[in-house]
């Protein structure tokens, strides 16, 4: 029997919705990857990677892997034992870099703030400079919390000290307009399943000229599959073999960055900023309060405190059972205590905040409380 | 403009053609990676390849990246610093599994083959007693060459001498009927794109109750990627986020788990069998000879030696120009020397070694040769 999804509205940290357009890409058949017909595909994948990054840099591509296969990528390139490594944590994703970059052998040191709270700067600036710092690691979009890093002071504070600046922007892309080249990013890797609305299974990464000077000079060896002188050897002119490219998944992308391009980050940006404010005001008549404040919030993905007594798991399940609506829970120490709501790529409009808060009422009336929907709801569609 | 690929008949070495069931069901709309309605299809898709393993080992899943992802997986977890890892290495997929434990810091040592001849099982059970080995590494189904290595006595050598026994079977699995837990296998690695006939991007990987305890003592930490244990956690019963799971790979493999299970392990080694078997026979009358001896050879890839005087690019392209039939190019020494033709999963069929007999006939012919194509066309189709 073949499996039919039932049809949910995907309102969480990701996947987020894909086109019909995006569906149906996947549907063709496979070609060869280094079939004559597929590699102009690949070079304009990577080129429009570069735009979204606001980059240059020749090796922008697509690793076969999630985000973190990304991360994992930048990591074992960049990191060389001993290493001393200023990660900034201030949420899960955080965590990870950190770990990530701990299991590879640096000496990590960890810039910490509370969830939910942005990063000190002035601490993060003084972490850098207290050492011979080699790379600064920060999540731009931190997906457990839904708070957005500034990256210009970070950025220069990482190039004074002589340290690579390295940046998790799997939330972000497709969402914000980013110009890694002007800030000065050395390297970040991405994902597919957030604003681009292309399926998970895919993480755009990119590596400025210096960051491949530290990756070529690295002592310890890197692991076949993110050796990133192999990824330039089929991504690049020469097409040399390193391993089958996810031919479907590239189709995938391809359909998903041919509407960004329609649609132009600027207005596509402007786009999830709208919708994320339309849900923040549609909150507080609901007796909702969101965990971050406005200006470090990012626009793709807001947490939100769970009202008194509300139960996380029951509340989930009943958005999920009675409206079709996914959302997703707290992580680490906000596990119970928020649910975080996704407006992200092909997601991110009015009509699915209007649903989502509709959902969020009827949700909360059902655990005892008195939201006020209607408010809810006009204040959202009042811009 | 959405990019349409053109039609081309898969019959290099993968990806092979994918039926319209798998097609079709890459372009079901996402779901979340910890859905309720998505969960029991992870289940299914970890319960069917443990059948074609032929395994009971409870860490049995699809790793999210290529059949090399799954290579790294392995490598990372049961390799330490300094282990002695025998590899039996006859083709260029032996190669990168020495290549992916050297990197790792194992101490390799190499029981090599000429590139198309079978291991010598002597010289692999030397080189295994030699030392204290930990690990014994071969390539079932050798992709570049089309050798097929007998696993049973390799299996008895490694365990006797205490070391693991791990095994690619990226083009195997599948195609060949497997008996991992009856031979002693623990560990493998696979792909979705050869003989499963789903697209690129997954990778199966299986771990026995013994791997395990190895990956668990390993004092190398493991890339968080590609940690068994956090593996476990989401595959398992807890369910507890890792990474966001390749959605639509999923339906794709297990959408191609449901063909394999319809039409059976034992015919559908048979149709591979008797696929190759047809092959074999056309190309005598075609002036060409296979690379493997017909005792040695895997049913799925068959490498075939060009004509004298035949250009192998003027040749492929000839047969994807005219024809529009994918073939692969040899690899490493045999660069040139040897074209690859894959009968893998859906494509492994009558029809296509027909079409691909006449093909080749009309590609010799262009380049000045005088294949009897009739004869060939005969000699295939009488078995």
């Amino acid at each position: 029997m073949p499996f039919v999804p039932p049809e949910v509205l995907l309102l969480g940290p990701g996947p987020s919705p894909t086109s019909t357009a995006v569906q149906r890409a996947q549907a063709m058949p496979q070609l060869g990857h280094l079939d004559p017909a597929f590699l102009p595909l690949l070079d304009e994948v990577q080129a429009r990677l570069r735009s979204l990054f606001g980059t240059t840099n020749a090796l922008t591509l697509p690793i076969a892997g999630t985000g973190t296969a990304g991360m994992e990528a930048v990591v074992a390139n960049l990191v060389a034992r001993g290493d001393r490594v200023v990660v900034g944590v201030h949420g899960v994703f955080g965590q990870r870099f950190a770990e990530a970059v701990r299991r590879r052998g640096g000496d990590v040191v960890v810039v910490a703030a509370e969830f939910g709270q942005p990063l000190a700067l002035e601490a993060m600036t003084a972490a850098i400079a207290a050492g011979p710092t080699r790379l600064c690691c920060v999540v731009h979009a931190e997906t457990s919390t839904g708070v957005l890093t500034r990256l210009e002071p970070i950025a220069a504070s990482a190039r004074a000290a002589g340290a690579l600046f390295v940046v998790d922007c799997v939330t972000s892309l497709g969402g914000i307009e980013l110009e890694f080249d002007r800030i000065g990013v050395d390297a970040a890797f991405s994902g597919t399943q957030k604003c681009l609305s292309a399926p998970p299974g895919l993480s755009p990464v990119t590596f400025s000229p210096r960051a491949l000077a530290k990756a070529h000079s690295n002592p310890e060896p890197v692991p076949f599959y993110f050796d990133t002188r192999l990824l330039t050897g089929y991504f690049g002119p020469d097409r040399a073999y390193h391993y089958t490219a996810p031919i479907t998944m590239l189709y995938a992308i391809a359909a998903a960055l041919d509407e960004v391009v329609a649609e132009g980050m600027p207005a596509r940006a402007a786009r999830h900023r709208e919708a994320a404010a339309a849900l923040r005001r549609g909150l507080q008549p609901l007796g909702l309060e969101p965990l971050v404040k406005a200006e470090d919030a990012t626009p793709m993905l807001t947490a939100i405190r769970h009202a008194h007594g509300v139960d996380d798991k029951a509340f989930r399940a009943f958005l999920r059972q009675r409206h079709g609506i996914e959302v997703g829970g707290g992580l680490g120490p906000l596990a119970g205590k928020v649910f975080r709501v996704g407006l992200m790529g092909h997601g991110a409009r009015r009509e699915n905040v209007l649903r989502a808060l509709a959902a969020f009422g009827d949700a909360l009336r059902a655990a005892g409380q008195r939201p006020d929907v209607s408010a809810a709801l006009a204040a959202a569609g009042n811009d």
